[in-house]
């Protein structure tokens, strides 16, 4: 993956309030906002208060019999993209073996296809996290049910998720556990013992494992009651670097969304009432799907000294002091997987963005006489190598049970970036036929590409980034044009009927937040890092505001 | 890791039974055995029925309060390893920082030292199990209880170990939930939805997960209520190719041991009555901890159609007959850590095999007066530079807090292999004293090696492969020096009241080898792959055996 170096704009400005925004009067009454409302003449009257609530995912299956939602292997049809999203992208998980339902309602089984975009992701984060001094470990998973109680708001968010472990060895418990939701609190347990004085801080810790939580309505990748993810947890001796702390991974999690996965995420801080249970700060990152919804794809907490003052992890500083630590945790989860889908593909299937794709390149050999298929195969192998010592992550599909015609529409389906065709005329002109998943028929076609190994190298190197910027610039274009300025809850509504994302200042309290959130649907997602220059003014209340929030339905 | 190649015979003749052992007469009456019994005059009588059953370790701790065991870090005292091996065993843990005790009991934490040891583990194995054809992939720890019950004697090996989740989302389940205590159940139930045709196999995948068994007596790394693993799952078509695969795991788990562990295992068949719960036949490697007793270090079980048959996991196969498919599974734990400690360390401490060694080189710079610090530091970070960029592992230890000395013993004590220390008159001289931790004192130390990269490189890396060499050299001819031929079960007491291993032919009953345990507290560890030729005879009956088995107390 580090051959692939993708030239991006700097992303620095992303999480730097003071980047260099327009400066303009953002939503003060008589003046129009910089972006129009696209879709001013909207059928529906702002002044209807919409009681559009998100459409709740169906349920997964209780049986491990029949499953009428994920299409067998046998019959490869997908559901259009535009027809039913979510049906579409069942059957994507389905189809492109991704992952399937595992016996247990809400359980997910991931599939070795969709494992290894998980591998992808987990090999680029694990080096950062190395590269900014945390150190993998392992706690254990279960955690004694007092130890969840101790923080206030972390038992109240997480209690009702909880799977418990009430016998073991046969025999009933005396205390019930915990089967890990998040490990905050048995870190901070940890933590108290190892932490003596300012010598030992930062601790910077991070883990990569499976966390249950008894959700009730479930979709693969999105939300199971099982999954995979990293949890980062960290403890310092003052808040100022504990916030700086929480800023970088956020940083860190931008950064992967734009460059690896070729999302264009919005970090942002997170609302009171959306703050993670436990925590002083949240931050995110905020991903737009297919079908506009927001996908939290990540977050980073300052937790401030709440688990600290919860478990009694102190230090002595250095004049001699005992003082609570101040802490952070972070944390991407298999969920990504789940984003990477619902942002980039189509109706032919999956879309992969080259850096994280399982398989790059994917070579058909076509031949029709048998005499032609020696060469031919001899000629794929050859690319195959050639790619293959260059670092690019290839495949030979050579099997002789399928026409090239059903070959590239599977390959296609599982959302390989780049195709390179061989036939005979090929071998003999020593060329290939290179091909983009994201630009389909003959214009994402080139033809004669020598096989020539420098050659040949270059030009898939420079596909394959090609492939990774023109994803992004289509998710970002994408999600632009979905997000509407809006000055008032009236145009708020509007847009979120519109299945848009809306932003606008906002200085209400919760009360209002919530009213938001049952009348339309739409939360807040999140108060940008980048926000708009000027004075504002709460759309809700009129009354001042310090920053915009973006609104939107989400998964 | 790549670039430290370690130079050892070939290793293939250790899973071959027809590899080149001297042909002689083993246990044959009246004959001597060709290794004499070296404690002949041992003054326990061997007519007495010793009921030596092996001590078991200390419970771990109920509460998370004083841990009477492991040593506070403040006090690095390590108990003699031949005062009291368990004590120095747990000293060793808490004082190299490798684990920590968990809240609930038999829970541990492993800290980011050992986890680095396992990383390195999984690293090497990771690599290997693609190679061979594996994909990485993810089950549901949750399983639902009647998947248990389905294979007769799986359920009957695992039901007293299981801990049970019978409470999600706040509501007593309808049906109890296994937390994963290993996943052949839930496995097949997934493979018998995947296979269709002999088209779908071989179906090879392995994941790294958790597994949660509720153990009754505990012991960091080596038996915990939880534990990290790889856990590999095939099916096959045919019997012969789920043999040949059982096989070419042991034999990597084989390779892995000796080479990168550094750890002569003695890689074998189990007998019936050590065969895995479920499997038709299991494969074993055998390693001799420090104390002599054995660590089942790695299994290979070959599962026949036991599993297939309970989930009905069936393929049509070339002639469109439904056959129920032919199965394996195997794996490596957390527990292997545990074997690294006790197979080399030492009173001074862990004594880590380069190759699994999470820092290979320590470099202490050192200094008395002020003014020598800097060139003295300068150097020391050209000497990491230059090493790291070479691809090894090193650390610079430059805290000022702590004299040279100190330092020495501390990494020591964490089992690092190689330590390079530089002074002022070194800085001159353009030199460095390198010292291996395997061999203590002057006679591990050599003067004026000097500074030039390639110089310094290439002297590391031959350094570095010489501790390897000599860890493995060291624990085979301790491990030899400690099987004993015997012919008579008198023979074999004797064997093991010296805390022994005893090696003699046997043909006798399961109910016999349960005598033998019960009465020695010894277990047959393993049929080895290599055997002796020769006509044999029973040390137990006086019946003809085909083969010797190994017998010795274990973990």
């Amino acid at each position: 993956m580090g051959a692939l170096s993708l030239r991006l704009p700097s992303l620095t400005s992303l999480s730097s309030a003071a980047a260099a925004v327009p400066r303009y009067q953002f939503c003060r009454r008589l003046l129009l906002p910089l972006r129009p409302l696209s879709a001013a003449n909207f059928s529906v009257q702002s002044s209807i208060v919409e009681k559009e609530v998100a459409t709740p995912p169906p349920e997964v299956e209780r049986s491990s019999s029949p499953k009428p939602k994920i299409q067998q292997e046998k019959d490869r049809v997908i559901t259009p993209r535009s027809q039913d999203f979510n049906a579409w992208y069942l059957d994507i998980i389905a189809n492109a073996e991704l992952a399937d339902y595992g016996p247990v309602r809400g359980t997910m089984v991931i599939r070795p296809y969709g494992y290894a975009i998980w591998e992808a992701i987990q090999d680029y984060l694990n080096v950062k996290f190395k590269e900014t001094g945390h150190s993998n470990m392992y706690f254990p998973q279960l955690i004694p049910y007092s130890f969840i109680e101790k923080e206030a708001s972390h038992v109240e968010g997480f209690s009702p998720e909880l799977a418990l472990v009430t016998i073991g060895g046969g025999k009933e418990l005396e205390e019930k556990l915990v089967v890990r939701p998040t490990s905050e609190t048995i870190v901070n347990h940890m933590f108290t013992q190892w932490i003596h004085s300012y010598r030992d801080l930062p601790l910077m810790i991070n883990q990569w494992v499976n966390v249950t939580r008894w959700e009730m309505r479930t979709k693969p990748f999105v939300r199971t009651l099982e999954f995979l993810w990293q949890e980062g947890h960290t403890a310092h001796a003052t808040p100022e670097e504990a916030e700086k702390e929480a800023l970088q991974m956020i940083d860190m999690y931008t950064k992967f969304a734009f460059e690896q996965a070729a999302i264009p995420v919005i970090p942002g801080r997170k609302s009171k009432v959306e703050t993670f249970a436990g925590a002083a700060k949240t931050y995110t990152i905020e991903a737009m799907m297919g079908d506009r919804k927001a996908l939290q794809a990540g977050t980073s907490h300052n937790l401030g000294q709440n688990f600290s003052r919860a478990f009694g992890t102190q230090f002595t500083d250095e004049n001699g002091q005992r003082q609570h630590v101040w802490q952070t945790s972070w944390a991407i989860s298999t969920r990504f997987v789940g984003g990477i889908i619902m942002t980039h593909g189509d109706d032919a299937g999956l879309m992969l963005p080259p850096n994280l794709a399982p398989i790059q390149v994917i070579v058909v050999p076509i031949w029709k006489k048998a005499d032609e298929s020696s060469g031919v195969l001899d000629a794929a192998s050859t690319v195959k190598e050639t790619l293959q010592a260059a670092g690019i992550r290839v495949k030979v599909d050579d099997s002789e049970q399928r026409t090239p015609g059903w070959k590239f529409n599977f390959w296609e389906m599982k959302g390989v970036p780049l195709r390179i065709e061989i036939g005979p005329r090929d071998v003999s002109s020593g060329s290939v036929v290179v091909s983009r998943r994201d630009i389909p028929g003959k214009q994402g076609k080139v033809f004669g590409i020598s096989m020539e190994s420098s050659t040949l190298v270059a030009y898939v190197k420079g596909k394959l980034d090609e492939v990774q910027s023109a994803l992004l610039e289509k998710a970002t274009s994408f999600r632009d044009s979905n997000i509407v300025d809006v000055c008032s809850y009236n145009e708020l509504k509007e847009a979120i009927a519109q299945g848009k994302w809306a932003r606008g200042p906002w200085s209400a309290s919760d009360k209002e937040e919530l009213k938001v959130k049952e009348e339309t649907g739409a939360t807040i997602r999140c108060f940008p890092f980048e926000q708009p220059q000027g004075t504002k003014t709460c759309l809700m209340t009129g009354n001042p505001a310090d920053e915009v929030a973006i609104f939107a339905k989400s998964y």
